[in-house]
């Protein structure tokens, strides 16, 4: 996988077929993912193992996550900036429990030009170091702080895992947030507001629910305190981690000597925060509202939101064509308009290739609709047809769009919602884990053993802890002791 | 330069002094540069030698660039992608000169956590090879013809001459275009269209002028058949390589394979074009329009355009501020206002730091402007100050923007056009050089011996020659011989 596979000219040279996908999502959701990411042309293998191309379609995508993400952070008063993509090997090692948890899956730059360097750089796996470092400087007093800063950017790790399409790579792209605050009251009310953002924006744009919760110490960020994470689920009942939020406390202060003078004129270290989404979502996002004709868009994502295919022949096909560019000319100032105007390509086979490239609307128009003044829209999630006056068409579209947008997040909670269930007892969470899959809340002790002891018996982990916890928790599901908390559990990515 | 001054815990503790620019700008340019990037706080140096840290304001420049660059690209129908960081060296080695160009200039990565690998991978220094070896795929006939992608990414090139904040590092951002297409014609007329881009953002955004021309043999991108630039003239009268654009011919068509069955059926290889504009375009921008008080940014790009700084004292301060942020409230639909509502600081100083960072448009207001329903405007430009009435203001803050958006570029283009002198021999040639800098226009035969004898001796090199020539130069000023073209001489960055 993501092997650029050999291909001989005389086989390039020929005209493509027209092929769909062959997978069924239900029987190899593998295969059919794969299939989903590739031909319909959102990503394609590179010639460097586990690293991903992004062809148009797929980075259109994470345009539009970028840019609804970094409206959210500049409303909340948020900076971007752009720290090097090389970090020195003595800065990585400054923190331990950072450097423990990141040098095995390092890049590292050796050599430049004809010359070996003398010391390694770590092409960033992330970029804690680095900038507090730097920042250091920029701050002296309470006055400067806090100092919440941001980067979108590309960065490194050298998986040794499986690669899979958006899911897991070694190279990916990212938020990175990195706030510094004097107290630690105010670090943590950051929470809320960060992962309100990161949930806004994967249900209100990506259509995707999730579970919010705590992570455990065993799966929490290298050096941070604490870890929240945002847990998808996974049409093969995996689950499988979105945006997160790491509370780092003073870590990375104490080995950076992060300190700015108090309001008493006292010397203290800054309390300190990052977080993340990642182009993972958009392959959980494919995955999720995908059918087995290919990816569903969701409208807010989706980088054509409608696109118009007149039905025509020799004959038709002026008056025909010139309704349809009238048509986008109308609809193009509100929504993302394509007209697929080729003429040695069948209406069916458009058809197909708009369905396998996940456009959520379609627009057929044909002389017969243009003689009742109205055309047919078809929706690419449910699959229906109905007509619309033309005169009508912006509401129209806008009313679909908007319908298959609550669709697919109503289809997507209602899957998750079923996927959720809760065990009592060991036996119950084995039965569940290993015939239904899916999450299962159940008590839990919090000692590491027992997290482990699930793990290695019943190939779920803790993938996090939900915040509210209700009431108090029965007996732990691994060793019977006190339950110290309602954990969910599940096979993971 | 670029390395992090070391720095004890007391010193940084105390309180930072009030410190402007020290540096006249006339008389010690370089220093005058550096203090402007540093002190204005756009940039900072980072623990990696020639990588610079792009601090929010200086990142916000970029981020104007590129979204006001990028739009133009969409309409012109280019589709932005993402390539893999890295570059198998097999890849990088597969067309003759570009490697021969790159190589000597290639961050290698030659571990992974604990293992070494097989084959070095090269940090992109452009992306020409990794794009080319997957887009094969794409292409199979005249139909998937023109294909214009577009990447925005970091670049490094581990370049051993002295850095220079945004004008030379050894990681930069940029955009890098890559298009195909069937045929020459195709390919070359796309030069008047991404030029026409790159001059429209350099001239109308960065309020930055430049000689548009083709690049000589020796100095076109490697692997190119012609490359163009516009070149811009720093304040030191050295030229400055900007934007650039590259007629790839079939060079990498020829290495890679990249192939497509015409209208007749026929085998053929596509036409390429490549093309850049970088954050260098940021040093160029500070360098042109500051002053001896430091930046002024153009409003277009100024992520604050306007400052409203309040004239208070401790009664004064609550009704004044009412009105200040009532004011924020109206022009920040159509601006990007901040109010400097610090209690802790003099008007004075605010002043000073607002003109520091190079806010375009100061909005001082008092108790006596309130009485008077006005506010004072104090352009950063001239320095000129006028009062406004208060129920024009938006109307007011607008025509002083526009205002100082078409000074800066006028005055920078009349140091431009005041600094391009001719020379009809080499006598005059180098006098010139030697004497006043700038940009010597001056006839060449086009043989490489002329222009190298030129660079040995002068200092200037041929930065490019102008695509208009008018008329018949006359005899080359090296050698005496047939002139073929008139060349833009000079020092060069």
């Amino acid at each position: 996988m993501f092997i650029n596979p050999e291909e001989t000219t005389s086989e390039r040279m020929s005209e493509p077929k027209q092929e769909g996908i062959t997978a069924k999502k239900g029987q190899d959701f593998d295969e059919w993912y794969t299939q989903a990411i590739i031909k319909s042309e959102f990503a394609d293998y590179s010639p460097v193992s586990g690293c991903l191309v992004y062809r148009p379609s797929g980075y259109a995508i994470w345009e539009k996550i970028r840019d609804a993400t970094d409206l959210e952070f500049k409303k909340a008063g948020i900076q971007n900036a752009y720290f090097p993509l090389f970090i020195p090997e003595r800065l990585l090692r400054k923190e331990q429990e950072h450097v423990k948890g990141f040098a095995p899956e390092v890049a590292w730059v050796t050599e430049a030009g004809d010359s070996k360097l003398e010391e390694r750089l770590a092409v960033r796996p992330t970029s804690e170091t680095i900038i507090y470092e730097v920042v250091r400087k920029w701050i002296r007093s309470w006055r400067d702080l806090p100092l919440r800063l941001n980067l979108w950017n590309n960065v490194v790790r050298w998986e040794f895992k499986h690669p899979t399409p958006f899911l897991r790579g070694r190279e990916f792209l990212w938020n990175e947030g990195h706030t510094m605050f004097a107290t630690r009251e105010e670090a943590d009310a950051e929470r809320e507001q960060i992962m309100g953002i990161y949930r806004k924006i994967t249900e209100e744009f990506l259509a995707l629910p999730g579970l919010m919760g705590k992570k455990t110490d065993s799966e929490k960020f290298a050096g941070a305190l604490a870890s929240y994470s945002i847990e998808h689920l996974m049409p093969n009942g995996k689950a499988i981690q979105g945006p997160d939020f790491h509370s780092d406390g003073q870590n990375f202060a104490k080995a950076f000597d992060l300190a700015f003078v108090d309001q008493k004129g006292e010397r203290q270290l800054v309390w300190q925060n990052t977080w993340a989404i990642t182009t993972r979502e958009i392959g959980v996002m494919i995955a999720t509202h995908g059918d087995d004709k290919g990816p569903v868009l969701p409208p807010r994502v989706a980088p054509i939101q409608a696109v118009i295919v007149p039905i025509v022949n020799e004959q038709t096909r002026p008056a025909v064509l010139e309704v349809a560019m009238k048509l986008r000319d109308d609809l193009s100032a509100s929504f993302s308009i394509k007209v697929d105007e080729r003429d040695y390509v069948t209406p069916g086979r458009k058809f197909n290739e708009w369905e396998l490239r996940g456009v959520p609307l379609r627009i057929e128009v044909g002389p017969r609709d243009i003689a009742q003044n109205q055309v047919v829209l078809a929706r690419r999630d449910t699959g229906a047809k109905r007509p619309a006056k033309i005169p009508d068409i912006k509401a129209e579209v806008g009313k679909e769009l908007d319908d298959i947008q609550r669709n697919l997040l109503a289809l997507a909670r209602e899957r998750l919602a079923s996927n959720v269930r809760s065990a009592g007892t060991y036996e119950e969470l084995k039965a569940l884990i290993s015939s239904a899959g899916g999450i299962v809340q159940a008590p839990w002790c919090g000692a590491g053993a027992c997290e482990e002891k699930v793990k290695q018996e019943t190939g779920a982990k803790v993938i996090n802890m939900p915040l509210d916890q209700n009431g108090t928790p029965g007996p732990c599901v691994a060793c019977g002791a006190a339950g110290h908390v309602i954990a969910n559990f599940a096979k993971s990515y």
